[in-house]
């Protein structure tokens, strides 16, 4: 099974725009909360990526917005590994909690340096494993 | 002529991460302050498209990444009108001034709304004219 | 008693600056979260205040950095109130869970103001005593 | 004369919140963006900073909310040294360009570390004359 965690953020009134719905560009901080909590299960973090020497910059992203968040709403974002190969990729959803509502689906591309900022590709077996069958993972926070 | 603009961004301390680099959630910001003066130029921007009822809500966002931007950076930022019929669709392109380095491509999507939150598609031909053909812009900023 | 509330944050990634600490701006983000639960627990959060007519407009804050947060630290916030007389007057105090180091502390200033915008001074009766005495607080959430 | 430094920064969207004026929490951002101009017209922004080894941590801010900033408007923020002997302390001033209306003051105050982190008090007599006499500063940008 691949690799999958999921958070459940509060919307903060600082998140919310004029318009009275989250801002869109905050949703690249909550699919980050939820990566965050993806990679601290799988002992990816940042602190063990310094330690392998294994970086993850993001190379691309995107978001699909479907419905709007409100001050107050529930968000629901889950996160799973798609793609360990050549490049880490991963997909996010988000659900409104009360209503159910499907709020936006998204992905983030990363590349896998390591501490010297070479490109690896593929992507070291080691990782892959961890990644795509869900491998060792320590307990959820 | 399609309808672009393109602005100056002097990168500040509090948008860079741990890692030293923009973090990858700002760029949503510079891809803003890009559309809000393509917006002016051809007056549509909030206060007017409050006025005539029309409202662009972002629908989609992507963005690649193809070289990082560091604090003390200047960050060009290119917005173009891609698309007018359906949608509005627009392309962004940022490339650091000193080095001339390509910094990143990008792309967000608008649904157009009228006053009542109706939306209008094909989007009315007032509006696409403008945008597509260029027409009629004021004097840019 | 005054009316009290608190928060525990775990630090996001992209709330850190080049130099590896919380960036001291996001500690505004940090307060207002506390003061939210607070006033939900009080039955004056946003939507209350709206339905009121009360408004809670920040007219002062201040904040004492003691010591660093880092990415992966939590953050405890309480907040108190320590004046609702002439103006709301709420006292925040940080603390980093694991180590028990003292982070920050801060206040903010609020006046109050009725549905048209007219600064209420002193403070309505029925609004101080929800806070001064700690009154018929809804349960925490 | 002291060293001083102004700025001029046209609100963005994304910086208003649900009250349609700025978060008050962004005033530590536009603080900031002076707060650069000036170290880098007296060489000493973060790369002079790192380089010299002195470091400038925010250990106290604070700001008093006059009129509210809303988005369209344009904030001139002038900063000045207002100590530099046993810590570095500056001063902000915030005004609405076109209208004239006082936004804001504030306050932020630095600790001056050296490469070790050390605290250096009193300040270096280099620093505190670059700041209080104005001297040798480089052409602003």
């Amino acid at each position: 099974m691949k690799a999958h965690a999921s958070v459940r953020i509060d919307i903060p009134f600082h998140d919310v725009d004029a318009m009275r719905i989250v801002w869109h560009g905050n949703y690249a901080r909550y699919f980050e909360i939820a990566r965050t909590v993806l990679l601290r299960q799988y002992e990816l973090d940042y602190p063990e990526m310094e330690a392998s020497g294994w970086l993850f910059p993001v190379i691309r992203m995107d978001c699909r917005y479907l419905s709007p968040l409100r001050y107050g709403d529930i968000a629901l974002v889950d996160v799973t590994v798609e793609e360990a190969e050549f490049k880490m990729a991963l997909g996010y959803r988000i659900v409104e909690e009360k209503s159910g509502r499907k709020i936006a689906t998204g992905h983030t591309e990363h590349a896998v340096l390591d501490r010297d900022f070479n490109l690896l590709m593929p992507i070291p077996t080691a990782l892959r494993d961890r990644f795509l069958q869900g491998g060792a993972p320590s307990a959820p926070p």
